[in-house]
């Protein structure tokens, strides 16, 4: 096991209906050392990839992808959930689906801060269905940045999120990808890589 | 007038309403760098504090708390904003009142991650009426964490919120004041230190 993987066996809690709890890590309490060497293994495993811009969607990923961003001193854009499709031109957005609240909701960026000069590395903590990272591609798209890659921490590799991306032929480096949770012996299978 | 200072009245809009956007580099687009300097500034005038914890609000903040636990290689918590009260005694909550939307909602951290082990320094990106902050304020009391300190990067100094907070007590760092914005003009006026 890797270091991610090591500290989802420690530290993350298994819960009914195949629900990971990382909240005293990495999404509510976040160890900062440990996404630091997340970040540095995204690097490395982005090794010559150009990156002007990291994108994450708020609010979860903005601790990972600030770290992202520090080391690779370049910009953080925060694509912003809203209630309301703004009409006056000034930004792109994308709708997402959420089957846990079985909602859609938009997610917006200024068109000021997401260009065709942009190669983006997007950041994100959790990886499923891939309906948000469906949606910060589609601004990627709209905006005609570069997806130079995507950097997730945990992907439930038994939901379809990832072969849809990988699908798509983009690279996207997971850090810990689940194969199976076992809630009541709280065991996790990893992916082997 | 300082670093950030200075990036504001270069960067910064001022609106109808004395609204002033800085979303090209501390709220939607961050420039790292910046938040990197302000982070150091903070640790300098907080200087000989005790702090065990960062702790900030969704979303905004979290990219300049990051980056300050990461100086004070520290963990980050971030209240989140919640919709329904948890009543199962897991939560801390407070009530924050939005005048700019009319609307109470409440804020929540995990009993878990907040304890009357904990030194926090507070962090947001805004402070105007100051009742995020008392917000936030109030889940370390009821935690029993002390707060060493309060770090702002922008007070508006004609609201009340900055005087309420020091009024009780606590050190309040805001690395930019501001006294007056004229959006006819885009003059602001920096409170001198």
């Amino acid at each position: 096991m890797n270091f991610l993987e090591t500290r989802i066996q420690t530290d993350g809690v298994v819960k009914a209906g195949n629900v990971l709890k990382v909240d005293s890590f990495l999404n509510h309490q976040i160890d900062i050392s440990l996404i630091r060497e997340m970040a540095y293994e995204w690097q490395r495993r982005f090794n010559g990839k150009k990156i002007t811009k990291i994108l994450t969607i708020e609010a979860s990923g903005i601790a990972l992808a600030s770290i992202v961003a520090g080391i690779y001193n370049v910009p953080l854009l925060f694509a912003k959930k809203s209630k309301t499709i703004n009409l006056d031109g000034e930004l792109y957005h994308a709708e997402v689906e959420s089957f846990t609240h079985k909602t859609t909701s938009n997610i917006v960026v200024s068109k000021k801060f997401l260009t065709s000069d942009d190669y983006v590395l997007i950041i994100d903590d959790f990886l499923a269905n891939g309906c948000a990272l469906k949606g910060l591609i589609s601004l990627c798209d709209q905006a005609g940045a570069i997806v130079s890659g995507i950097g997730i921490a945990i992907e439930k590799g038994f939901q379809d999120g990832g072969k849809l991306i990988r699908d798509l032929g983009y690279q996207l480096e997971s850090l810990a990808i689940i194969e199976a949770m076992d809630d009541k012996t709280g065991k996790i299978t990893f992916r082997k890589n």
